[in-house]
């Protein structure tokens, strides 16, 4: 059977239109970004955010049904840069990435005050955000969960603590440390409390 | 100089008065946890509220004159109790009480949930419960910080960690917890993790 040719002459075309069209929601979720940033979550409106990047609301919903779905791109987009910074990473290298993590989050207030009300509203399983903080939260903790593995596996872990315990109280604690910072507890650093907790598991420094 | 008797024989009414005052504040903050419990902070009204605990909404609103006023009045109920768990128990012993204290949180999911939300919005400086959320976070703070101090002098804290740190922690970690639990990580029990966690930082178990 000869396949069809059909396929590879659309193709170039497709990519080409879908290149548009990620560049678009890319656009889109920039401008997000700056009306959030502006006027806050709350009183942001779609109309603002479809008016910052030239479009019509039927326009904007098209690509970003609600104001939650815009900001969910938003933290879509935050986890990739977090991946990118992660990846290959192993053990100690992988916790010394998460301070790294910490950093980028200090500079990002705004976006970080929106994460953890998102966050603390999509607790409730009919949230729209639900299933993406859900699957954020057990990814996450897969992750760190096996660095804490290769860091036990190779002796740095303190033997009172299991390597699970250890994930989970880094994730837990990074949550509720945004909060401290974004409250100006004096002398509360994210990145360097994060080092610190992390470093409070281990036998070495990192 | 004769001081005249006219506060004396008024002071058992305006103390009546006051009492019958303070029980039907207390009836109506019952009435809002109630209301907030079945449809969620968010979806519930002020009149819901006035209809459950039989007021007219102006009689309400004269006592509580919004919504975040009663979630507010529900969390300072909540920190008197903490407060009566906790009052004249020092050093280790406090710690203990931090345990208790996340063992009663578990229990009651609903508020717990409403606490998440409040204190991630309130981060926002202009936010009506901004100032409670400041506070408390200082005082909780105040208070475990004591109570680590006591337990450094006694020796019990491991010494890579400074008290003040090992209190941030604490306090960060609590309310990072709350929101794993909420989101129903496998295994995140909040009273055995707060404990896990306040031994991680001692160098004896609790």
């Amino acid at each position: 059977m000869v396949p069809t040719t059909a396929p590879q002459t659309d193709a170039p075309r497709a990519r080409g239109e879908y290149r548009k069209t990620a560049r678009r929601r890319e656009e889109i979720v920039d401008a997000a970004l700056v009306v959030f940033s502006r006027v806050g979550f709350v009183n942001s409106s779609m109309s603002e955010i479809a008016k910052h990047v030239g479009m019509t609301v039927p326009g904007l919903t098209h690509h970003y049904p609600s104001k939650t779905d815009l900001l969910e791109a938003l933290f879509v987009r935050r986890d990739l840069d977090a991946n990118e910074r992660l990846a290959g990473r192993l053990g100690i290298d992988m916790l010394r990435g998460l301070v790294e993590v910490a950093q980028r989050d200090e500079l990002d207030s705004a976006l970080t005050r929106m994460y953890a009300i998102l966050a603390a509203e999509a607790t409730d399983p009919g949230h729209p955000a639900h299933e993406y903080f859900r699957r954020r939260y057990a990814l996450i903790l897969e992750h760190v969960h096996a660095a804490f593995l290769e860091v036990e596996a190779s002796g740095q872990l303190r033997p009172e603590l299991t390597p699970i315990e250890a994930a989970r109280a880094y994730v837990a604690f990074s949550d509720g440390l945004q909060l401290q910072v974004l409250y100006h507890q004096d002398g509360v650093s994210q990145p360097t409390s994060v080092r610190r907790l992390l470093e409070s598991f281990l036998t070495t420094s990192l």
